[in-house]
């Protein structure tokens, strides 16, 4: 397959909306803006090896290219409208390409998004994601906005990704129920996009947990100037991660373990009462885990009140620290 | 020099523009639209090894990469306003990310682009740029647009790009100074930017010649559904070209090098005569090489109006030919 057929194949799987005036197959796409909306911009980047093993199923592949790139548009409150996608392929492989698109395809169909350009191209496999998406003007949820006095909040259960990397990494193969779910976790996150544009105009910050939940709300702290108190008891495990691991284990994935793609938010107690009255909590849980408070930096407190230190947390490149 | 370290030298060097609300250090960027314009986006990765040799310039790449993605723009007619920048590098190189983002700050520059986000991460060197640009409602160049009884045109010389790159490959390392300057359009390709602009509601078709200029050709003849003949003895060769190469490879560079980045585009006759009385030739030459007829395909002919074929022509990903 060549690479007019590869970006054919690509252009097929490709949703429509009625705000792509031109899509595939010119040198660049052409959109139609939202009148009264910011456009809200990102990319992010997966390489072989490092974000995914090499055996990974290529429909997960397609699935977490687009997952990670809408979770940082739902931390920012947007709604996602269109994609680009740029794939660089050892050698020309239909069945892999045919797999990732089924994945991609999936989470795009589900988020209304539209694939509306990218570029093919051999190379180690690594597949950059381009997502573009609209917020009313003004409403954005910033990292910088966390005020003193705001209670901190998180999305869902963590850990579950972390997790799952752990049993991979140490070669558990397992197919137990629990198991699957943590690895259906890394494989197939969600992005948070219903609450990201639920806490429009009613969380003060917010972010997507990617690095690991204390390596995240440091950014928070830092972009705010505030510090944020944790309190480990609170924070939301799975019945997945419990029945695998024990406590410690469950706290530190929850607390340094990243690749969950939950959402992280501050807000005052008041908005925070409201939104549990108004959000489907069944659908997706939103928990209380800590506060925001003068100072600097971000601590995780025991039941005690002891301060629970993990040292540099978090996932960095270059860096090579993991969980 | 950690992720963020890397991010903030990146940071440092991008152009403020008033039309960004958010920049780099939060989950995306947020942009401000252009009112009555449509929204212009495309991406393009380079790896190394497959865009530019291991021994590349650090500087030409940063320039390169953002030169491949304006000219794409700048075939839509569009004016380039943000991009987003993923990199990745096989270890935390100052040094290396330094000399990139001058190269690709120089241009940004000059381009008035501003970059608003992206992603570092580590992997084999690669690079993919996303360019965002906007375009007044209904004036972008499309590749469908072609008519029959237009004549086709191309913007600065040809060839050149290709040249260089048949010279690097066989191990010249002559620094003449017609070397020096076939290596510079390699090197540090100018997006035609300026002339995308002039030909909105000008040109009824245009396309950037990146693969060589029957491969692109063909793209609009397709998109269009016509045929293109093109005339040998009109194509545009500088002065470095014809000093280095005989007539025939010349010509064989000219028709199917890739790497050039000038515009082909076609219009009416009486378009052509007014838009050669407006625009400056002496910065950018614009040639006329042909004519759009029915039929499809793109033939070239020489001085005798013989056929001159070329086999399968043009730069295609994972099919193996190169000029």
């Amino acid at each position: 397959m060549a690479e007019f057929d590869l970006i054919a194949h690509i252009a097929a799987r490709a949703v429509r909306r009625a705000d792509v005036a031109l899509s595939i197959g010119d040198d660049a796409a052409v959109l139609q803006p939202r009148p009264g909306e910011q456009l809200v911009a990102c990319c992010d980047t997966l390489n072989v090896g490092v974000h995914f093993p090499h055996d990974a199923e290529a429909a997960d592949i397609g699935w977490k290219s687009l997952a990670v790139n809408l979770s940082d548009l739902a931390a920012m409150g947007a709604t996602p409208a269109w994609a680009l996608l740029s794939l660089s392929l050892p050698r020309a492989d239909t069945e892999f390409v045919s797999g990732f698109m089924e994945g991609f395809a999936a989470l795009a169909d589900s988020a209304g998004v539209a694939l509306v350009g990218g570029d093919t191209t051999s190379g180690p496999l690594a597949i950059t994601v381009t997502a573009l998406g609209w917020v009313p003007h003004g409403l954005a949820l910033l990292r910088s906005g966390a005020k003193v006095g705001d209670v901190v909040c998180v999305s869902g259960t963590l850990g579950d990704a972390a997790a799952a990397l752990h049993l991979y990494q140490h070669g558990a193969r397992c197919e137990a129920p629990a198991q699957t779910a943590l690895r259906a976790r890394m494989a197939r996150p969600g992005p948070r996009l219903d609450l990201g544009v639920a806490l429009r105009g009613v969380a003060h910050a917010a972010i997507d947990v990617s690095d690991g939940l204390l390596a995240d709300l440091a950014h928070v702290a830092r972009a705010s100037g505030v510090g944020i108190e944790l309190d480990a008891a609170c924070l939301p495990a799975s019945n997945a991660l419990r029945s695998v691991f024990d406590g410690d284990d469950c706290r530190r994935f929850m607390a340094i373990g990243g690749d969950d793609y939950e959402l992280a938010f501050t807000l005052t107690a008041a908005a925070f009462e409201t939104l549990c009255q108004t959000w489907d909590r069944q659908t997706l849980p939103i928990t209380r885990i800590g506060r925001v408070v003068e100072g600097s930096g971000v601590v995780l407190r025991d039941a005690e009140g002891q301060v629970i230190d993990y040292g540099r947390a978090g996932w960095e490149h270059f860096a090579g620290a993991g969980p």
